[in-house]
Parts: C-alpha cells; sequence; structure tokens
C-alpha cells in the first residue's frame, strides 16, 4: 500500500529505558521550580535544557501547554473522516474547541435557525451554514426525508465545504442517519454502520433511523466527482 | 480563525432543486440502462453525459462504484485524530478495510505477539509493529504500568508512525486508556474524556481505568517537539 518506513522498528525496551531518564529529568524539574513561581513552567523549561545537556535538545516536556484552559468538546462529538466532524449541538463553552478544528462550514439538521451565541460564532469565523432542515424519524408519521438528506450527503461529498461539523440536537439520531448513509457510501457493512450508529444513539437507538440507513438506495445519489474527498 | 470561504452561502432551496434534477436525471438513467449490463454501469455512465447535455458533465452517479465488495472495518473502530485509529482486535476480514487506511504502524498494547494472519499482513504491508504489552486494569491487583503506557504515548504522538491504528483485543479498555491519556494532552475536560470513554467500553466502563486516564500526569510526558502532529 505504501513504502516501507526509513525509521527503525520501534523498540520498547528502549523507550522503557528513555522514560525512566524522563523521571530523572522530572525529579530534577521538582527540585530546581521549588523555589518558582508554578504559573512560570514554560520559562522554566528553557532554563532547564541550559542546565542538563544530557536530555535530547528537541524533547520537550509537556507542562509547557499545561496552563491551557481545558476545552470542552460538544457532546457526542467524534470524527467522521478526515475534515468531517460530527456533534451535538454545540454551546458557547465548546467555541473555543471548535476553533482549533479551523472548521469551514456546519452542516445544520434542525429545523429551527441558527439564533443568538451560535449565529454570531459563524459571522465571527466566517462560516458557510449548510442548512438542511430535517424532523427526526418519529413513530408513526415522522420520517427523514429522504430528498433532504440526499442533498445533505451531497454537500458533505464536496470537499470544499471541509473542514464541516454535521450537528443536529444530541448528535444521535438525524446526525447519526447522515452518517449511517455515508457509510454506506464507503460501503461499511450494515453491521459496522449500526454499531457506529448505537454507540452514539446508546439506549436511545432508533429501529426507524436503523431502517433508514438500510433501505436508503445510494445509487440515487449525484454528487460532484471533482470536489470528492480523498478518502472515498 | 480562517480566512473567509470565497465560495457563496450554500442555499438549501437550490440544493432541493438539484436534487430534483438528479432526480430526472436518474429516471432517464434507468430508462437508459435496461437494455446494458448492470456490471457496465461506470462506462453507461460516460455514455450518458453524451446523450444528456443538459446535466452538469462533472456530476457522477455513485452506481458507479457498486460493484466493489462491502468493507469490514475491525470492532469498534473509529478516528481518534488525524492519523490516528482505534480498534478492537483486526482480523483477516479487515484487512481491505485497514489497506484503505494506508497505515504506516500498528500500535499493539496485548502483551501477546502478534502471530499467523496478523504477522503475515504487517509483513506484506510493510508495517511497523510498535509494540507495548500491557494487562488491563483488573481489580483488586492488575494496574496497567504507568512507564508502558506512557512510552505508547510518546510512540503515538511522532507523526512520523502515522497514520497509525492503535488496537488491544476489544478497543475498550487498553486502547481506551491510551486514548484518554491522549486527550488529556489534548486538554479535554475530565468529563468529555469519559464520555468517550464509555461509549466504546459500554456496559464494560471500568472504574480502574477511569481512575488511571484522571490520575495520569501529564506533565511527566516527555516526545519529541519537532514531530508531534500539526493537531496537537
Amino acid at each position: 500500500m505504501h513504502s516501507a518506513d526509513p525509521s527503525p522498528v520501534h523498540d520498547p525496551d528502549q523507550d522503557q529505558d528513555q522514560d525512566q531518564d524522563q523521571d530523572q529529568d522530572q525529579d530534577q524539574d521538582q527540585d530546581h521550580s521549588d523555589d518558582q513561581d508554578h504559573s512560570d513552567d514554560h520559562e522554566d523549561d528553557h532554563d532547564d535544557h541550559d542546565d542538563h545537556d544530557q536530555r535530547q535538545p528537541d524533547m520537550v516536556r509537556f507542562r509547557a501547554f499545561s496552563s491551557v484552559k481545558p476545552l470542552v468538546p460538544p457532546l457526542n462529538f467524534a470524527i467522521v473522516a478526515p475534515g468531517v466532524y460530527r456533534s451535538g449541538y454545540p454551546g458557547k463553552k465548546n467555541f473555543p474547541f471548535l476553533n482549533k478544528l479551523g472548521l469551514k462550514s456546519i452542516l445544520y439538521l434542525c429545523p429551527e435557525p441558527y439564533v443568538g451565541d451560535n449565529a454570531q460564532f459563524i459571522g465571527d469565523q466566517t462560516l458557510s451554514l449548510l442548512h438542511f432542515p430535517i424532523h427526526g424519524n418519529k413513530e408513526p408519521f415522522t420520517h427523514i426525508p429522504a430528498a433532504t438528506l440526499r442533498a445533505a450527503l451531497v454537500a458533505l461529498l464536496d470537499s470544499r465545504n471541509h473542514p464541516l461539523l454535521i450537528h443536529c440536537n444530541k448528535g444521535k439520531h438525524r446526525t447519526g442517519c447522515l452518517v449511517g448513509c455515508l457509510r454506506k457510501i464507503q460501503k461499511w457493512t450494515v453491521t459496522s454502520i449500526f454499531d457506529e450508529y448505537q454507540r452514539f444513539a446508546g439506549t436511545k437507538a432508533r429501529i426507524l433511523d436503523q431502517q433508514f440507513i438500510e433501505m436508503f438506495d445510494t445509487r440515487e445519489l449525484v454528487y460532484l466527482l471533482e470536489h470528492r474527498p480523498q478518502w472515498l
């Protein structure tokens, strides 16, 4: 599939030794930083490089990054494929996390328009909102319209929209159906598709959704070959 | 975060129209292909372009790909980050799927050596096997050795090993611990890390694993800054 890795085969024993070295370094660090302000760890690490020449110069302690604020991914966040993410409805506390993804568009599957913080977020970030209003499957009379879902898939398969985040309310049902149909295009077995669907839907898994995915006819899908993602 | 999308903002109504066009196209296709062999769909599509000038020339029907055999991802397969995948123990029926990932290495977390089909697979594909033998957490006396897990993380954070597949037996516990520790380095909140852990472990989630992830000290981690992945 690809050429041989030019780097030598990894030796876990060697790593073990390296790890012990790291532990020593860490002890030295602790002694060293006792009389320093902990908020100043980054500069502290730089000093360390000068003090301990036996350490490899291009290795850094993770602590340098530890002052960064925690990041909060949206509910049910995951990577679907390179450049395609999925989640529940993102809120203000998720925006710093989403910023790191460098999104170009949001593929939004609820009927309600984008308002408030979210509308401002896509404006601030100059994101394209790809809005495909869908009511989730609900027995006995509400069914996901196949034409709208096909249109959403066409937008999803256009790599000019990537990186892209798919979301609905919980990231379980409508998002699960769209991702399930994408997996059919990727030729995944139905067993694997349902396994993934259930991983996100959990106890809320809907037979109607799985029926929709199983019956979805990928042969009816027409999309831009020129702009399809590389992984397809 | 990034520059404005030069393409016009997406109009779902327009897509709806497009979708109807596609439906028409599909009807024409069906009429057209009635007197053709279905296994010859790809060529059929090419003929179609000549026959129906009103269709956008760079749009193709998905049907062209429908003769490809179904692909079987390994149990609990998912994308962790760009170039990093996770799963349960892959077997022979998963190899065509894994081939499509263009893997460079496999990060393997069970104590048993690689044998049989799997040993042959990594030989055939000239993959590097990064083997970090770990026994999963088990009450009361078996605990994942933090030093080995740190060594595995260092290999995982070296982008020269990517694309890389992490796997253990079920892709739940040992893999879940390694990915959980990676998420700590990515500064995810513990709530989000546990949510992801539980998505894969399901009813088999282990408190000891979650304890391990929570207590794991990222400050003790030393890795090659020069080769860290872009997404970190």
